[in-house]
C-alpha cells in the first residue's frame, strides 16, 4: 500500500519574522504519524493571499493531505478564508450556526461585546465542510477535492493557529482523516526510559530488538529532561491481534530494562511520582540549592500534587541551608558546599522540617567554575526516607539553564528508583 | 532599495516526525530582520538528497540568501554535503585544517576517541568557504552563487541543527550578509514593558507614535510572560545620527510609559530585578505556595543571582505554611487559603526566616474550582520590605501549567514595581 503523506502548513507573518516559535507543526506531525500518515514538508508563510493560494495549490499536487494552521483571527481571516475559497472554488459565504453560538458564549464569557468581526468568524465558504471549534472563534474548515483536480484525492483542513485550540482540534481532524482513507492500521505502544543514553539503550536491547518480527518497529525518541521514549509499532491487523502482540513484545522487554523503564504510556517523571504516591498517604518534600525551584515546579504542575506535595526549602545561600534545613556549619566547611553530606544533610533536613515521608535535595554548580572539591556541571543529588537517606552525583556540561533542567530531572528520577527499589 | 529576502530550511527527518520542534528558524529570522533581511519563507524537509538538491534550488531561485540548519551530525553529513556539493557544481573535497583542530579539542575534552566519522566532518566541498564552528565538530559552509546561475547574486549558508551551535554562529553569518549585500541601514532600540495589554499599550502611546517621523517603525511583540517589547527601527541614515534619534524618542516615551517599562534593551523581569538588587547588599527571599517554585527557578537562572537571592518555601501544604512560615491558623481559617492576608503573612514569614530585605510570596488557584473566597484561576501576590507589607490581586483564565507561569511573572512584576516605588 502507498503511504499517504501529508504537509503541514503555518500561515501567518509572526512566525517568519521570528515573533513565535511554532509549536504546531510538531505536535501535528506527530499526530498524523500515529495513524499511519507520513509528514513529508513542513512550510512557513506569510499572511499573502497570493502566497497562500499558490503554496497551497503545490503542496497539494504533491501530498494528499494538507493541514494548515494560522491566519484566521477576527483581524486577519479575510485574507486566508477569501485565498482558501478562491482555491476551492467556493460561490459564496455561508453562516455556520453552531459555530457562531460558541462565538456568543466564549465571548459573553470573557464579558465582551461580541462585534461584527467575530461573527464574520463562523462566516465560511461554502465549498467546505467545518468542524466546531469549541475552544475558539475560529472554525475548523476543511475543503475536499476529487481525483480531477491534482490527480489524487486530497483534503485540505485549515485550522486556528492558536495551539491550545490546534491541540484541541487535532483528534476531530485525525477522525476526519481515518474516515476518508485507507490507512494501514498502526497499533503503537509506548514505554519511558531515564538513565541511559539512546546508543547505550540500543545496545542493551539490541537482542530483543533484532527478533522483531518485520511487522513491527521500533523507534527511539529521545529527550534529556525526560528519557528515551520507545515507541513499537505493529503495523497490518486487527486491532485486538496487534495489541496483543505488542503488550507480549513489551512483557518480553520489561525485566531487560528494570528500573530504567518508568511507565508504560507517555508520561513524565515528575508524573510518575505523582502515580507512585497518590492514594498511599505518603508525602514528599524537597530542599533545592542549584535547581533553585525547578524540582518543586516540575512536580507542582503534576495535577493532584497537593495530595502527596508538602513543600519545599531553596536554600541558596550558606544560611538558610543553616537555619532553616539544619546543616551544621562543619558539614559545609569539612566536605564543600557541593557534596554528599551536605546534599544528605538537606534531604534529611528539610524531611524533618516538613514531616514528609520522602525528601530529595540538591546542591550543585549550575555554571560556576566549581570549587576545590567539585567542578562546574556537578550536582549532589540527597534522598532521605524509611529506607534511610542516600545520595547520587551527576555531572554534566551544558550552559546554566540546561544545567539545572537535567539536575531536577536525574533529582526526581533519583527519588523515583529510591520509592520503587526501596518501598516494596 | 528593493528588500532582500532570505528563506530558512531546516533539514531532517527528526523535524517531520515530530520529535523536535525548530527553535532555529525564530531565532535566524530575529536576526536577519534585525539587517534588515525579510524572511520570506521557511521550509522543513527531510534527510534526502534529491529533496535537498530540489528544494535549496527553488529557494535560491526566489531569495538572494538562504540559510539551512540540520542534516550535518556525523551520521548524516554524507547526504546534506553531498547534496550541497552536487548543487554547487563541487568537483571534489578539501580538509579545512581549522575545523579538524577544533574536531580533536572538543572530542579529547569529552574523553572520547575520535573516529573517522568525526574527522569526515572537517571535509568540505571545495566549492565552498567555511565559517569555523568552535562549538561544535560541523562546520559553517558558505556556497556563493554567481547573477548567472539564479538570476541574482545568491548565498547559500548551511549550518548545523544544534540551537546551542547555530545561536553562536548566526553573528558570525548576519556579517557575512552584511558584508556582501547592500542592505538598508537600520538602528534598532528596544524597550520592555509588563502590565498592559498590546490593544491598551498602544492607545496609552496613540500620540506619541503617530508623531514618529516616515523613517522610524515601531513594533509590538507581546509575550505572556516577559510583557509586551517595543522595538523602534530607525531607517537610513548615519549609525550615530540613528541612534541619537532613537534615543531621543524614546527619552519622550520614558515619562508616558512610567513604571510600566522595565529595561531600556532586551532583558527579563527577574533580570531586571537582577539589575535592581546586585551590588546594593539587598536581598530576596520567597514563598510560593501555587507557583511551586517556579518563582525561585526563574530568578535563579539569572547568573549571579546568588549574591542576593537567598532562598525561598514552597508551602504547598496548609501545615507547612504554619510551621515553617509562621502564618496562623485563624488567618487562614478566616481570610481562606487564597488570601491578601494568608500572601502577606507568608512573605513576612519568609522575611523573617531567612532576614532578607525583600521578599514576595503567593496563594492561588491554579487550576481547581477555587472555593467561596475565591475563583480558579486568582492569585495573590504579597511583598515584603522595608516600607512594609502589601499585597495585589490577579486573575488569569487559562489551563494549570500557563496560569502558573502567568502567576509567577506577575508576582515578579509586582516585587519589581515595590522595590522601585518605595527605595528611591
Amino acid at each position: 500500500m502507498k503511504m499517504t503523506t501529508a504537509s503541514i502548513c503555518t500561515i501567518g507573518d509572526e512566525i517568519l519574522i521570528g515573533q513565535i516559535i511554532d509549536t504546531n507543526s510538531s505536535f501535528i506531525s506527530r499526530a498524523l504519524g500515529e495513524i499511519g500518515v507520513k509528514t513529508t514538508r513542513m512550510l512557513s508563510i506569510g499572511d499573502s493571499r497570493r502566497e497562500i493560494i499558490s503554496n497551497l495549490r503545490k503542496e497539494l499536487k504533491t501530498n494528499q493531505i494538507v493541514v494548515c494552521t494560522g491566519g484566521l483571527g477576527p483581524t486577519k481571516d479575510d485574507i486566508t478564508k477569501d485565498a482558501l475559497a478562491a482555491l476551492s472554488g467556493s460561490s459564496g459565504y455561508v453562516k455556520n450556526e453552531e459555530q457562531q453560538k460558541v462565538i456568543h458564549r466564549i465571548l459573553s464569557s470573557r464579558g465582551l461585546d461580541v462585534l461584527d468581526s467575530n461573527l464574520q468568524q463562523a462566516m465560511v465558504p461554502d465549498s467546505c465542510e467545518v468542524i466546531v471549534n469549541r475552544l475558539g472563534t475560529a472554525p475548523i474548515m476543511v475543503f475536499r477535492f476529487g481525483r480531477e483536480r491534482f490527480g489524487h484525492e486530497a483534503v485540505l483542513y485549515a485550522m486556528p493557529g492558536v495551539p491550545y485550540e490546534t491541540e484541541a482540534a487535532v483528534g476531530d481532524v485525525v477522525k476526519d482523516i481515518k474516515s476518508h482513507f485507507k490507512l494501514e492500521d498502526i497499533y503503537h505502544k509506548t514505554v519511558m526510559t531515564y538513565g541511559l543514553a539512546e546508543s547505550a539503550l540500543a545496545k542493551l536491547i539490541s537482542d530483543w530488538e533484532n527478533a522483531l518480527p518485520d511487522y513491527m518497529h521500533l523507534a527511539y525518541l529521545p529527550n534529556p529532561l525526560t528519557g528515551v521514549r520507545l515507541r513499537l509499532s505493529v503495523y497490518g491487523g486487527n486491532a485486538s491481534e496487534m495489541a496483543a502482540q505488542a503488550e507480549s513484545q513489551i512483557e518480553a522487554l520489561k525485566p531487560i530494562l528494570g528500573n530504567i523503564m518508568y511507565a508504560e504510556s507517555d508520561d513524565t517523571l515528575e508524573g510518575t511520582i505523582g502515580r507512585l504516591l497518590r492514594g498511599t498517604g505518603k508525602s514528599l518534600s524537597c530542599a533545592e540549592s542549584c535547581t533553585g525551584g525547578e524540582i518543586a515546579h516540575l512536580i507542582t504542575t503534576v495535577p493532584g500534587s497537593s495530595e502527596y506535595f508538602l513543600g519545599s526549602v531553596t536554600s541558596y545561600s550558606p544560611e538558610v541551608k543553616k537555619s532553616v534545613l539544619g546543616v551544621k556549619a562543619t558539614t559545609i566547611e569539612y566536605n564543600g558546599i557541593v557534596s554528599s553530606a551536605v546534599a544528605e544533610a538537606m534531604a534529611d533536613g528539610v524531611r524533618k522540617l516538613t514531616g514528609s515521608t520522602y525528601s530529595v535535595a540538591t546542591t550543585g554548580w549550575a555554571d560556576s567554575y566549581g570549587d576545590e572539591h567539585e567542578p562546574a556541571g556537578t550536582v549532589w543529588v540527597g534522598i532521605s526516607g524509611p529506607a534511610g537517606t542516600k545520595s547520587v552525583r551527576f555531572n554534566y556540561k551544558s550552559d546554566r539553564k540546561r544545567n539545572i533542567e537535567r539536575f531536577a530531572a536525574s533529582a526526581i528520577n533519583s527519588l523515583r528508583l529510591y520509592i520503587v527499589e526501596n518501598d516494596k
